[in-house]
C-alpha cells in the first residue's frame, strides 16, 4: 500500500526518508519540487499536486508549517481531501492549535474521510534519527492502523485522547518554554546592570530551584552569544500565537503569554525570528 | 558587648533567639513591645525606644518588613544612627532594593558609621534551625567581625561583593520563581480548559524540562487548592515591586516582569496576600 | 433581480429590513429560522440552506458574527459560493480581519465570483435608520453595481481601497477606542483610591485635552454602574482579538493592545460580555 | 521679606525669574551655580548651600527634577529643612507621588515647619509667561500666605484638597496622556503596515471621537519625524514610574500602566528619552 507524504521541509523530509528506509512505498509532494528530489531517486513517486498524491494512496501524512497551509492543502479549492477514495485516512503531523485540529476532523469526517492528528514533539536531529514523541489525537482504531509507521519515525507515542488534545499538550508546554526562556533573560539582563558577572549570575540562577532545566542547556548559547538554531524563535513565537488564540477561544485572560508573545515579536522585527528561541536575551541587550 | 537587634517579627525574633541561645547579651526592640517578651524573659535588655538600642550597642542588627521602615527606623527624625557611638556597625538583614542599600551605605558613613547589607535567602524553617543563607554586600572587614554571629543564624555566607549586590541576587531569583509560578498556573488553566485533567497536566508538564524544579513543591498546594503559606504571596509582590524600581533606575524595559507583577496585584487585591505565593494560580481560575 | 441576504441578527435583519422596504426582493437565511419571519411574512422568500440562496440570486449579502461563520457559510462543504451562477457578487458586511478578507475575495475569484467588503461602521440605531457607513474594499465597478442598495442601508459609502483596507481602518479605531476606556478606568481607579471624588475626577480629566471625546458619552454609565449595552464589551473583545491577528499577520509587536485584550478577556470572563464596553470598569472595582 | 527658591532648571529658572521681575528679593541655590548667574545679576543672593538659603529665609521653594532630589536637599544629612528657623514655610513645586509628598510635610511639621504641595500643570512656555497651573495640596492658610507669588508665576491656582491631592491628579492626568499616545502609535503602525498611508490615517483617526484631543498636537510632529521636545519623554516616563509606586502604594493592579511604561522605558533606552514623548512612536517603527 503506498503512503502519501505532503510538506517536505526540515521535518517533513526526514519523517519520510525514514519511512522509505523502513520499506514503505512513497508517493511524495512539496511545493518546491527539488526538495522531493531525494526520495524519487529513492524509488518515491513525484507527486504533481496534492491531488494526484490522493488518487494513488488511502493513507497521507502532512507535515506543514502552519495552519494556513494544512487548510489549502487539505480543503482549499485545490485540496487532496475530496480527491481521496473514502474513508482514507489522514494524519497531520503539523503544528496547529487545538480547535483547528478539530475543525480538520470535523471536516474530514463529513466528507467521509477518517483523520488523526499526530503533531510531535522534537525538533531536527529527533526527525533524522527516528526519535520524535508523537501526541496523538484522534481514534484509537485509526491510531492503530499506523502505529507501526509511526513508530518508524518515533521513539513514542503517546495517545492524548480525542482529537486536539494532542495539540493542546504541546501548546502548554511551549508556553512554558518561551516564558521561562523570556524571564530568565529578564532576570539575566537587570543581575548584570546591577554589577554582577554574566557567568556568575547564570551559574547562579541556574543553581536554583527557580531556573527551569532547559535553560542549563541554553548557557552556553547565552553566553557566547551564538543563537544558532536548535528551536527558531519564529517557531516558538508561531507556537505562542497558536496558544493566543485557543486562550482567545476558550474565553480564558492569559497576560503573561500575551506579554511573553510581544517579546518574541519584537525580536522576530529586529529580525531574530531564524536564530534559536533564546535569542530573545538580545531584545534585552541592544547592546550586546 | 552587647548585640542590638531591631525587628523581632516572624523572622527576626527566631534569629535573635538564636543568637541569644549561643550566648550573646542582646539590646531589643519591636514596635509591638509584646514581641520581646520571650527574649527579655532570658535575659535580653528590653529598650523603649531605637535611640535607646543605639545607646547601649556598637553593633546593630535590623530586621524590617520594608525599606521604609528601615529608613525611619535608621535614619528618620528618630533614627537610631545619629545615636550610635562613631564608627558602630549596622548590619541590615531586611529585604530591599540594591540602591536603597547603597543609599544607607552611603548615609551611614557620612554619620560615621559602619554598614553591611546581609539579606537572607531562606524563610520561617530555617530561620528557627538557623539555616539561612546569607547574601552579604559590604567591606570584608566588617564581614568578618560579624561572621561568628552570622554563622549562628545561618548555614552560610556568600560575600557578593561591595554594597546591594547581596540585594541584587536576591532579587533577580525572586523575578524568576515569580514568573515560573505565574507562567505554570497560566499554562494549567489553559490545558485544563482544553479538557486535560488537572492532575495529569500538572504531571506531564513537571515531567518536561520546561518547568522549574521549585514547582514540584508547589504540586499539591494547587491541586489541593492548600494554599497555605510556605511564602506569603504579599512578600513576593513587594520584591516584584522592588525588582521594579531597581530596573526603572537602571533604565532597563522589563516588559515580563512588570506583567507578572500586576497579576501578583491582583491576586493580593482579591484578597489572597497572606496566602502562599502559589495561590496566584487563583486569579486565573476565579472558580475554582 | 433577487437579492440573496445570509444573517439575520440584531444588525442584519435591520438592514434587509431597509433593503426590502426600498423594493428590493429577498431571499433570506438564518440558522434560527424564526429570525427570518417577519421579512418572510413580508415578502422575502425563505431558503432552507445558504445554497438555496445561492440558486436563486446573483447578489449576495452576508451579515454574520465571526469569521469562522462567514467561512462555514461560504466556503465550507455546504457553503453557498460554489451554487452561486457565476461572475455573481458576494458582498460581506460581517466584521473580519484585513487577511480574511482577502482570503475570501481570493478563493471567491478562483470559484469564478466577484466579491466585495463592506463592513459597517454604527450599531443597532443607525442599522435600523439606515444610517450606517459603509467601508468598502474592492473593485470600483463592482461597488457600483451595489452603490443604491448600500445607499438605501448607509447614510454614507466610503471607497477605502483594494481588499481588506475597509477592515483595516475599522480595526485601527476599535483598537484607540478600546485602549482610551481602559485607560481612563485605570486613572479613574487610582484618582479614587487616592481620595478624589469619582465625579470630580470624571469631570476634571474629561475636560483635560488628555481624555478622547467618545468618554464623555460613557461618563454617566461609569457613574450610575449603568452599563447597559451600547456596544457591547465582548465584541470589542472580538475586534481586539482581530487586530491582534492582524499585528501577528503583519509581524508587528503591538503590546498595549494585548494588554488591554487581556483586560477585556478578564471582563468577559467575569460575566460582563453582553454589557457595554465601558463595563471594563468593573475590572478594576471589585468593590462597586 | 527674602524669598529663597533652590532648584533652578528649566523650570525653576522661569519661575523665579517671574518672581524676581514682580520685585521679590531671592535668595537662590542651584548645584550647577552658573545656573544662578543671571538671577544673580539681576540682584538675587547667591547661597553656596541649602543651609544657607535657610538661614536667611522663611519662605523657601524648592523645584527639583525626583523625589529623591527633594529628598536629599530638604532632610538629608545637610538638608534645608533643619536649618530654618521654627514655623517657616516650604512650599515644594516638583513632581513627586502623592506618598512622598505626604511624607514630606509629615517631617516638616515633626520639625516645626509647615509644608505646601504645589505641583504645576504646564512646561516650558507657560514657566516663562507666567501662566502655570498650580495644584496645591495643603493647610488653607498656608495657601493663602504665598497666594500672591503663586499668581505671578502661574495663571490659576487650585486648591485640590489636602497634602498629596494635587500630587494625585496630576499623576492620572499624565497616565492618561501617555496611554492615548502610545496607543495612537501602535493604531498608526498597524494601520500603516496594512497599507493606509500614514496621512490619511492621521486625519481619519484624529476626526473619530476615538482620538484625545491632544493628538492633533502631536500630528506634524509624527508626520515629520520632529521630535524636539515640548515634553521630555524621560520624565513622562519618570512620572509613569511614580504613578506606578502609588498603584503599589494602594494595592490596586494597573496592568495597562505598566505596559506602556514599559513602552517609554523602552524609547529611553534606544536613546529618545530627551526627545519629545511622541517620539514613542519610533519604538514601533525601528525602520523610521
Amino acid at each position: 500500500m503506498k503512503v502519501g507524504f505532503i510538506g517536505l521541509g526540515i521535518m517533513g523530509s526526514r519523517m519520510a526518508a525514514n519511512l522509505q528506509r523502513a520499506g514503505h512505498k512513497l508517493v511524495v509532494y512539496n511545493r518546491t519540487q527539488a526538495k522531493a528530489d531525494e526520495l524519487v531517486e529513492k524509488g518515491a513517486v513525484r507527486a504533481q499536486s496534492v491531488e494526484e498524491v490522493a488518487k494513488q494512496c488511502r493513507l497521507v501524512f502532512t507535515m506543514l508549517a502552519t495552519p494556513e497551509a494544512v487548510e489549502e492543502v487539505a480543503v482549499g479549492p485545490d485540496g487532496f481531501l475530496r480527491a481521496l477514495p473514502g474513508n482514507s485516512l489522514w494524519v497531520d503531523c503539523s503544528t496547529v492549535n487545538p480547535s483547528f485540529s478539530q475543525k480538520m476532523g470535523h471536516i474530514a469526517r463529513k466528507m467521509g474521510q477518517r483523520f488523526l492528528y499526530a503533531p510531535v514533539s522534537g525538533s531536527l536531529v529527533p526527525a533524522e534519527k527516528g526519535e520524535l514523541i508523537f501526541l496523538v489525537g484522534g481514534d484509537a482504531a485509526d491510531l492503530e492502523q499506523v502505529r507501526e509507521l509511526l513508530d518508524v519515525m518515533g521513539k513514542s507515542v503517546v495517545h492524548a485522547g480525542e482529537n486536539g488534545q494532542g495539540a493542546s499538550m504541546k501548546i502548554v508546554i511551549n508556553m512554558l518554554l518561551a516564558q521561562a526562556m523570556a524571564a530568565f533573560s529578564e532576570s539575566l539582563r537587570l543581575g548584570t546592570a546591577l554589577g554582577i558577572a554574566e557567568e556568575t549570575l547564570c551559574q547562579t540562577l541556574l543553581s536554583t530551584p527557580a531556573a527551569a532545566p532547559f535553560l542549563k542547556l541554553k548557557q552556553q548559547k547565552l553566553l557566547n552569544r551564538d543563537f544558532s538554531p536548535e528551536f527558531p524563535l519564529e517557531w516558538m513565537h508561531k507556537d505562542l500565537h497558536l496558544a493566543s488564540i485557543t486562550a482567545y477561544e476558550q474565553n480564558i485572560a492569559l497576560p503573561s503569554l500575551q506579554t511573553t508573545k510581544e517579546l518574541y515579536a519584537q525580536a522576530k522585527q529586529q529580525g531574530f525570528g531564524e536564530e534559536d528561541l533564546s535569542a530573545i536575551y538580545k531584545v534585552f541587550r541592544p547592546d550586546a
